[in-house]
């Protein structure tokens, strides 16, 4: 097996051992549930959705965009797609991509048999077991950050960490992309609700890559993610975020909030309908304001707990759902966005269940990027150190997981199995010491001490392990080096802008 | 998707919600780790380490049986094979066969994809969260097989769930097979040690079916598993506790304990072939005993941790052992026993991402009898009442994930989607309602309630949750129905044979 044991040079400081930065690919099929007949009748319902029913879409930008196409747009906005107009317009969408943050040895492969992990994002309260549960702050997305950056499995940030709810919310974008940009050189989607925000996500990712935006076109680095409000709703403010970032040749996830029962028929079924009508159209709107513009399908599938209501993540029907949706996305040739969520209030052997549920369905389904894979909790609305911890522990076995094995004569040992003789240990032998630093994966979390010990060293359980562990990588955390003039003008425009906005919102419309 | 949700009238006392009982299969392809070139490799070197190094096999019962087979077998007990005379002796072993436990309805299909749950087996201590950590006694044997009988989703049992401490060594076998089979009525393994022990397990299956020793024959009731004294050596207790069941065409086991870096070479290709090598050679004595004989590979295949020398579980490298050793008793054509493992200190984030990494290996590779897959801990030193509790939920989801998807326009419900319109929910609508109790799968142990709710509930984690589960459970268990002139024959069984033994130990030669 390749060994990826060896620190990496940025994350010098804190003693874990981590595996090494890698493009993680799975080698194995992808594992689908659905079989032909049954992606047929998905996809034959889901145009006769559109063709039909229609999505509703807010904005007329969008809805001429629609019209021009040569889709029927109803008095109220209905958009109804023709078959053939849906298909041949998500069809000049790229198959893979690549995005390419400020380091660019950090370049995140988009699309095949790629897997990534990316943070939480969304949630707007934070926790950590020495202080509490709180509202989301800046601090708190920093430090989200730092994680995300020290930890060399995670290859991406989702659109926001935590809710900087101490910021102002006309402007907190700034604060949060300069974060972003600032303590890591990864990968990140920002958050775009609006034309103006996504425009300065890609204003500033420009200046941290020294690049014009023409340039940037041609080498994307600006990510958003949005939520088709689902049953059939696409907002403004999402559209329009959404048509900046496709406008500037910058790569789109159309994620349909569906959660079964809620907000689509309580049935797979149709929930993969719906998700694909959303998501389809969502991709169709950003290919007709820029063909080719990079597009993600995105499935946030899951379902809700029918006696109560609230959501419920990394049941059966989730890991399904994330298997199906990326046969869906692979479907129509497009990257496949999905999730590793859970929903207890705790971590604990219910989130560990949930998530490995979710994150099994979403590796073995090929999801190219995962989202939530670290630090979600409380079904999104936490984000939790400890989480963080415990999943990137969770991601690194996953990773370890699929490496290709090595297997030849030397690795098998039949002369070691002859010098040990029946009934011996391979503690000493020459074939175990060549190998045993590297033999196997090491996790930095799993305590194997045998029982006396761990209880002489406190019987702390891996949560409590995890404790001790995250106020280490934010004490020596140090932020990958940035030039000092770019840092310069990344605030320079950060100032700039919020004395342009002052109270007001940043524009709601694209300029295409 | 097929619902499976009521509760079994055998389970009425408890209100947990529990899916049906039933045949389990793993209605996708195998994962497969290794290709082609991997499996000759593999092959080839244990034919090779068959033919040039041998096994050491203790007994002369089994040393004339190979002798006589034409294996070359030397004065200090190592059997050597040639490649040949292997293939063609493991040749006569079923490839699927029937396990009929005292209720037929709960009859064990072993081979091809179906997938089989076991209780824990092994530990010589229990915990539970009530009671602290001890050295496992009858009662708790007892309770261990209420639990095992009371989940559905249990569908056998280990040889030995805890070791009954209290009793003399030399008759303990008798009380623990009177209990397994008054208290349950599932399929359970015995324990082999000794011609004598597996005579007794094979004696009560014939009482508990009134069956003579000759319809057993033909509808074998009474397994063990075996262990191989890895690294290549087979123990004449084990030998013959094996060599008697298969004499009276009852299943048998043979799992080599192969730890990674302490019983094998620090490699994966090391431990495929002496796992192999070990397995094949178990199962040639077997079928020299009784051609066609029901056998089954099994594989223990996981690392220690080179810095301490613990064994480790639920590690990547255990995991993909679990799916290549399904790929390598495939290529024998043989059924495959695996294990769901952990070697955490308690019932946590780390018992649970290990045993899912487990258990996700051996479900994927087609586990046809997957061991220790409910209350496991501490490395197979601890069976625990919690990890029971939490294992059984999460083999529920993994069961449920497994089951077929129901796709057509009727679940799809496009006039649902009308009726309910862009923006609404589908909470009240017809299609819901119709659904809407067997709509997702429903666990008994994950808390969905919001976070005040839950901290109003007392903040219990799903460790804390199953602590009050599993006495009720207890509390309310009912063993199955048992014919009265059966349990007194058992009774009687037991009392002549504990006579019988006074304080000797059982034979050790089979009856053949």
């Amino acid at each position: 097996m390749r060994r990826r044991r060896k620190r990496s040079t940025e994350n010098k400081p804190v003693a874990l051992p981590q595996l090494e930065r890698q493009v993680l690919k799975n080698r194995f099929a992808p594992v689908e549930p659905l079989d032909d007949e049954q992606i047929n009748t998905i996809h034959e319902a889901t145009m006769t959705l559109l063709e039909d029913q229609g999505i509703e879409v807010l904005g007329d930008m969008a809805l001429d965009l629609f019209r021009k196409a040569g889709a029927e747009v109803s008095d109220s906005g209905m958009v109804r797609m023709d078959r053939n107009l849906v298909m041949e317009t998500i069809a000049t969408a790229p198959e893979t991509f690549t995005v390419t943050p400020r380091n660019e040895e950090n370049a995140l492969h988009v699309g095949s048999n790629v897997i990534n992990f990316g943070m939480v994002s969304g949630p707007p309260n934070v926790h950590d077991c020495i202080n509490g549960r709180r509202m989301g702050n800046i601090a708190d997305f920093e430090n989200l950050i730092r994680f995300g950056q020290f930890f060399n499995v995670i290859t991406f940030f989702g659109n926001q960490a935590t809710a900087p709810t101490d910021l102002p919310a006309n402007s907190r974008h700034l604060d949060t992309l300069k974060a972003s940009i600032t303590l890591s050189d990864k990968s990140f989607f920002s958050t775009g609700i609006g034309g103006g925000r996504s425009l300065d996500a890609a204003n500033m990712c420009a200046i941290a890559r020294g690049l014009s935006m023409d340039e940037l076109a041609g080498s994307p680095s600006a990510m958003t993610n949005i939520n088709v409000n689902s049953p059939r709703k696409l907002d403004d403010s999402m559209a329009y975020g959404a048509m900046q970032l496709a406008a500037l040749n910058q790569p789109v996830a159309v994620t349909p909030f569906t959660l079964m029962g809620a907000m689509t028929p309580a049935t797979l079924g149709g929930a993969f309908v719906q998700q694909n009508a959303e998501a389809l159209l969502g991709i169709a709107l950003l290919q007709l304001t820029r063909p080719g513009a990079p597009s993600i399908y995105g499935g946030f599938t899951s379902n809700v707990d029918m006696r109560s209501g609230s959501p419920a993540f990394g049941t059966p029907e989730n890991s399904l759902a994330n298997l199906a949706g990326g046969q869906l996305a692979r479907h129509y040739k497009l990257p496949h966005r999905t999730s590793a969520c859970n929903a207890s209030n705790a971590v604990d052997v219910q989130a560990t269940y949930e998530t490995q549920m979710a994150l099994w369905g979403s590796v073995m389904g090929h999801g190219n990027l995962i989202y939530h894979t670290a630090g979600w909790l409380e079904g999104g609305l936490v984000a939790s150190f400890e989480k963080v911890i415990t999943d990137c522990e969770m991601l690194q076995h996953m990773s370890q997981f699929l490496q290709p094995l090595k297997i030849n004569l030397e690795e098998i040992g039949l002369s070691a199995m002859e010098e040990v003789g029946p009934g011996g240990h391979f503690f000493g032998c020459e074939h175990t010491m060549n190998r045993y630093k590297e033999a196997f994966y090491q996790p930095f979390l799993s305590d194997w001490q045998n029982h006396e010990n761990w209880v002489s060293a406190g019987s702390k359980d891996a949560t409590q392990r995890a404790t001790e562990i995250w106020p280490k990588i934010l004490e020596e955390f140090e932020p990958p080096p940035l030039d000092a003039a770019i840092a310069e003008e990344l605030q320079a425009y950060v100032a700039k802008r919020k004395e342009a906005l002052g109270k007001e919102e940043p524009m709601l419309e694209p300029m295409l």
